[in-house]
């Protein structure tokens, strides 16, 4: 699908990545068994997506990668590899102590795939771990416990999918309430988080923030956030590592298998 | 020990950190209980302590925080961290795919505490381990089987401690070994590795190093590794951060425990 499609009768349509939902629309009037997407979220794909196609995203694909640069993210905050890099060997005036995240209380803040491959890789730094989902269960805050929950906690790892209720939920009012020096590590989408919050908070120093999506996407080159030592911005690449090609085979492989078999496809989210 | 001693008789004296062998010399003339420093590391010791102490070493202190700075220096070179931070903000001309940490193969050569520390953080990172110790035994290949590994190694941390035998181990037939584009994390001793040689294979762009130790150390500022996009240096932090006091403290009160009791000091290394 690297332009229209070459035929109007395909029995599985594998669409680019990264992803435009605008490439969808070639879609209208070709009859697919499955629409495999190499993606993980799918806001807009119910409105972008001509009717009569069944819709997989990409799960057990980008978990991996994306839990990955998170905590490539937080330890690299944590550890001043950022001012190491600006640095360039100059020598700092005095010796700095930064914050271990041994000995950290960490937010993971969605339960979804990336939650838990997150999760997974947060096990054995000797963090004290709280868990927050949408809806409170064994061993799991619901989100409307985040005021009581936030000023105890010096990281939080943003994993939530982008929905009504989360979109703007990392806003002036959630970043109040964490305490000084805490940082906020966003690998979800830009829009779960305000944007001119973050960087209120950023200025002054008292928050520290490592972003992986942005909202806008990309930010300008002369975003203010670009700028600040407290902050680290990589380009949406959580994806975008060489552990996602050979998952997408996998997967492609299991849809394939699954087809051939008549059985149901995996990871079915839409039918338009 | 901030200066000379406060007295001729002391039960025990805490060396400063960072260390400075010279400074063991102010205990000639005292009497110790227990010299207990706050590093792992005694080279050199031997030879700097005036006669009769019992010096024990910070085992249990720093495998936290300098293995926690092997995993921030290996995912952020690997994910492309410091491109990103030299970047600011101005977007590649075509996206880049990163190496993943995931579906490599990662050596750890050194077996004590700090490589069971990166072991056991690198465990949920998808990764084929391979463990190289002095000696080989269950599950663990011996240094003679070098040659044979690092062909096979798209990772290899160096955790080992500096001795006659480890000295510059990391040379020109080591690094010659390693496949294109490996990276070699450094994060035991500078003199382990051959600087030259490093040099000569980051400059080619054929081997990418991440380094927190270094010979010299600290590299003058106008070093050329510190110029090379493909090496990532950081001040010999290791052992520079939050999770050091508190695993001090933790060990200093045992020893106190211990002394008090009449038992044998915990991490004795060396009397001298």
């Amino acid at each position: 699908m690297a332009g229209p499609t070459p035929g109007d009768d395909i029995d599985l349509a594998v669409v680019p990545y990264p992803p435009d939902n605008k490439r969808l629309r070639w879609l209208a009037g070709v009859r697919t068994r499955l629409v495999q997407a190499q993606y993980l979220g799918y806001d807009g794909v119910a409105e972008a997506l001509p009717p009569g196609h069944v819709y997989a995203n990409a799960r057990g694909v980008h978990e991996t990668s994306t839990a990955e640069l998170a905590l490539a993210l937080l330890l690299a905050a944590q550890r001043g590899i950022p001012a190491f890099v600006r640095a360039a060997g100059v020598p700092a005036k005095e010796p700095v102590w930064y914050p271990s995240l041994a000995d950290r209380r960490v937010m993971v803040l969605g339960q979804g795939g990336v939650g838990r491959a997150i999760e997974a890789r947060l096990a054995p730094f000797e963090v004290d771990l709280v868990r927050v989902a949408r809806t409170a269960r064994e061993g799991v805050h619901g989100i409307t416990e985040l005021p009581e929950l936030l000023p105890g906690c010096e990281v939080v790892i943003v994993g939530v999918p982008l929905t009504e209720e989360t979109e703007l939920l990392v806003g002036a009012g959630f970043l109040a309430a964490l305490p000084d020096g805490a940082i906020v590590v966003n690998v979800a989408r830009g829009r779960v988080a305000d944007t001119a919050a973050m960087l209120r908070e950023a200025r002054t120093g008292r928050l520290r923030f490592a972003l992986d999506v942005t909202e806008p996407e990309p930010l300008p080159p002369d975003h203010e956030l670009f700028r600040l030592p407290n902050v680290l911005i990589s380009p949406h690449t959580g994806g975008m590592s060489t552990a996602m090609l050979p998952r997408v085979a996998r997967l492609v492989r299991r849809q394939i298998e699954l087809l051939l078999t008549g059985a149901e496809p995996a990871n079915v989210v839409l039918r338009s």
